[in-house]
């Protein structure tokens, strides 16, 4: 399928979300105006030229088992040798170990582009990243030197492999059994499911991250160990050797994302390095969570933009209808509207995501713990809200296409597929709202009073110039702020009843503080963009916490049967 | 794939919405609650025991294109053997054709108990219902006795041929060509897309409804004729004698509905039979569109029912985590939110397509103008709310399953998939949208303004019982009065840019009356479904409301430049 870098909106962004802050600091001092240019521009060709050819036979020839071993869509080995040698798996990563040490604003941008031009293969990378973080954090020196090199060069790939078949979002009750062995390695025996490109044909190497439990172990996730599992054991020079005991049993059918192999994996006795400290295997996890978690909204900002561009080219040259300008659907305001909703959607998850990632760059640049906090309260919003996004983009995609939008040969079809997973994956977006309204809220919620104050000021500071704009996203975020006030007043079964609603409007909140700011910049069809969004799409926000005003009762009264028709 | 049909809700429902007033009409005088019960249960066990079992093979084993004969999926000739066995094709029919001369009260709920087991295969008896309708109202009298008594027996089936490559929701664009032959028929060439069931292997004829233009027709819609076009042509005795100059060029590869084949028709100076006047193919097309668009919706409320009992079914076996009354996931209060948002929705949509239903039932049997133009309000309502209820739920149920959603074994991506087209076929949502503020309120808003009135009432009714969801029930009949008063009295162009919100209010404050109604039946756990709906997704209501008050502007200004990147 074609694919357009969205470029105008990274260089309108990028400048106004922290780029100049970030660049001002010692450890992100490469990232001048000119590199974060050379890399927009490079990754853009990239994503246009290599892998949006990828995305439609990743659909149709899916990765298949054979003799248990993975055979990937024809292409996907090409592609990821392109993503590797353009230094994008590791362009985060430390440079002591190979990468390119630039920040995650700017990486957040580059990964969204490659999953917009192709979801199924960019799922690969992203899987690396997370583990190169991990590693980078609690791995020691030894196994840092060893791994991270080759995850970073793309010559082996990375894979988390948490879930088990009694254990998915309850991560504490997973059973795969870790026996030490007299070396200081481990011996890893239990099955895992759901491990997204858990094998390929195309990297030397497959570095499984593992979750396990030691003997005597305490319950629960208190008792989890993080354990290194590589397909082949490396020589001593670091090349891989025999093959460890693990295999891939199945893969499974799935909706979508043919292309990305999702394997049943089989651990019997397989010899694996231990990450971190014993027992402390769930903090490694949020490590690798985290990062994955912002990559993952991304990849629904990804797919919306893929989505809007689609429709928009529809939309401008399929004719149906007389009016006064041609007749191409874009002139029926019930089309326009579509097109409005999914641009000024993707807009306010772009910017959502992106503002997540400068506020990781400040933290680690800075040290600051008011910025690494915005970073933790975002994570959980660019999340969910960046897949919702994704998957309502391309569901409206599909509605502008009308009946061709449900011809698979279209396209947007498989966009719709493809996203769906991302609301699962990594923590479902339920489990989203329990962070934010939970772990996120736990200082008291000064993160989310600070962000709302931000939020509240612009608005004051907008009120003389764009009053028709200010005092909307002024009144939400006064409602947003009480709504916080009242959910800190609340018990943790209370907020939980009441964390999507809460987390949605959130969103919104946040939506309409950067259209506002985008208003701002100077460009009409900005300006006009942020009314549709702020008079049409912000009062949606305010239904949301009426429904959270509402209480638990209504929710926690309702008994089973009472569900049943 | 189960399926359980929801008969409570049925029983529940059909008393309250008009079942007794229906019967007491000398035409539906045969519609007893014996009768009712017996239909119900007769059609559930259908559904149960020989639909449902066919809904997953309809899937993995498409209907496919065989040197030009459509071959559908294993099982599928017997379930349509049984549908046309039980009399379910004609049951709204007129008994002197055969028919059971049922009201479409009853005739909807079977439609969704059929939709909900096996959506495939129910779209081609619905097909069949749409054409017998059009035939009954607009055929002669020699057409109707050849043609009826085979399409209600199931011994034949019918199609619509509506669609162009160039001429979708903008019918009038069409070119199809009628030649009148010298003994009275036509000749009809042309190419017709999306031709849903367009062929089959297990009826002996297929009627296919065709829209063409005769010899100077005047332009667009109003040159517009139909024909009804066999696949055989009939011999003297009926019987279907040589083939038709038509064929069936190609079968689209679609997102879902596998099981259902959607034909590219040609037609080769194809002999038809015009039905109705010439230049009158339009009328005739919305008696048979109308019919199809309740139906339309219906089929939403049926897959959104399969979606809730899986979902719930899955939410009450599976363990996750430690809660107090054992670990099934329903426990934690997110899973049950979206729970209660699919119980509370479908039966919002199921109470709207059974109101449709009866409405046209009671212009029918009493001629009486209001109740005719209370059908024609509800049906677009019932078809963009029952569809967009149906996608919402089905979303939401892949949502409750977790990764095993997003495998194609556990059944509910089929539902997911399937659902799709609904939103798109029989006139887009935004089409209904349309329809809703242009013809259904070119009557000076008489049958919205009735309507509201009657929620009001209701609420008023139930203010000193019921308070606490009375009152927020009758503010939103006071909001969608007012926002019904201001569309009024603004142009169509602005009425149709706030179209789609204006209709989702409109639905949304219909469910609150039906949900209100419910929790006054003496039964607790349709209170406590209620007070949820009332409480948490009433308020929806107002945003949509909100955004339409916004006014026109900040959609019509927007250029296509600016829903770029």
């Amino acid at each position: 399928m074609p694919y357009t870098a969205p470029l105008a909106d990274f260089r309108f962004l990028l400048p106004r979300l922290g780029l100049p802050e970030i660049a001002a600091t010692e450890r992100f001092a490469e990232a001048t105006p000119e590199t974060a240019e050379a890399i927009l521009t490079e990754a853009a060709r990239l994503c246009e030229s290599v892998l949006a050819p990828l995305q439609r036979p990743g659909d149709l020839e899916p990765a298949r088992l054979e003799n248990g071993v993975v055979r990937t869509p024809p292409g996907f080995g090409e592609g990821w040798s392109a993503i590797a040698e353009g230094g994008w798996i590791g362009m985060a990563a430390s440079p002591e170990q190979g990468g390119m040490g630039l920040p995650m604003l700017l990486t957040t941008a580059v990964n969204e582009m490659m999953a917009g031009a192709c979801l199924s293969l960019q799922l690969a990378p992203l899987m690396s990243q997370g583990q190169i973080e991990a590693l980078e954090h609690h791995a020691d020196a030894d196994l840092k030197a060893q791994v991270l090199p080759r995850l970073i060069s793309g010559d082996w790939s990375g894979t988390m492999n948490l879930t088990e078949p009694q254990a998915g979002s309850d991560v504490g009750a997973l059973r795969t059994r870790a026996e030490p062995l007299e070396d200081g390695r481990y011996a890893i025996t239990g099955q895992k499911i759901y491990i997204t490109w858990g094998d390929n044909d195309f990297t030397e190497n497959v570095c499984h991250l593992v979750l396990a439990r030691l003997p005597d172990a305490p319950q629960g996730s208190k008792g989890i160990s993080l354990f290194l599992v590589p397909k082949y054991i490396p020589q001593e020079d670091g090349s891989p050797g025999e093959a460890n005991s693990l295999r891939v049993v199945s893969l499974e059918h799935k909706l979508g994302m043919h292309g990305s192999p999702t394997a049943v994996m089989a651990y019997e006795g397989a010899t694996g390095w231990i990450v971190g400290a014993p027992n402390g295997g769930m903090a490694a996890m949020f490590t690798m969570m985290n990062n994955a978690r912002l990559g993952v909204g991304t990849q629904g900002v990804g797919v919306a933009e893929a989505a809007c561009t689609m429709a928009l080219a529809h939309a401008t040259e399929r004719k149906q209808g007389r009016t006064a300008k041609g007749g191409a659907i874009i002139e029926h305001d019930e089309v326009r509207r579509m097109l409005a909703e999914m641009r000024a959607d993707t807009f306010a998850a772009r910017a959502i995501t992106l503002a997540c990632g400068a506020a990781l760059d400040m933290g680690r640049a800075t040290g600051s713990e008011a910025w690494t906090a915005r970073a933790g309260l975002l994570t959980p919003i660019a999340k969910a809200f960046g897949t919702e996004v994704g998957a309502r983009v391309a569901d409206l995609s599909i509605q502008v296409h009308g009946g061709m939008g449900y011809v698979e040969e279209t396209g947007v079809a498989q966009l719709w597929r493809d996203v769906r997973v991302t609301s699962i994956y990594e923590g479902t977006n339920g489990i989203q709202a329990l962070d934010l309204v939970g772990r996120k809220m736990a200082d008291g919620g000064d993160a989310a009073k600070a962000l709302i104050a931000e939020v509240a000021a612009g608005a004051e500071a907008a009120r003389q110039l764009l009053p028709d704009l200010a005092e909307p996203v002024l009144r939400s975020a006064q409602l947003i702020q009480a709504a916080t006030e009242a959910l800190l007043g609340r018990d943790m079964a209370h907020r939980q009843a009441c964390a999507v609603p809460y987390l949605r409007a959130f969103a919104r909140v946040l939506g309409g503080h950067y259209h506002l700011m985008a208003a701002q910049g100077g460009e009409a069809g900005r300006t006009r963009l942020a009314g549709f969004y702020i008079h049409r799409m912000l009062p949606e926000a305010a239904a949301h916490l009426t429904a959270m005003g509402a209480g638990m009762e209504d929710l926690t009264d309702l008994t089973a049967e009472d569900l049943a028709s």
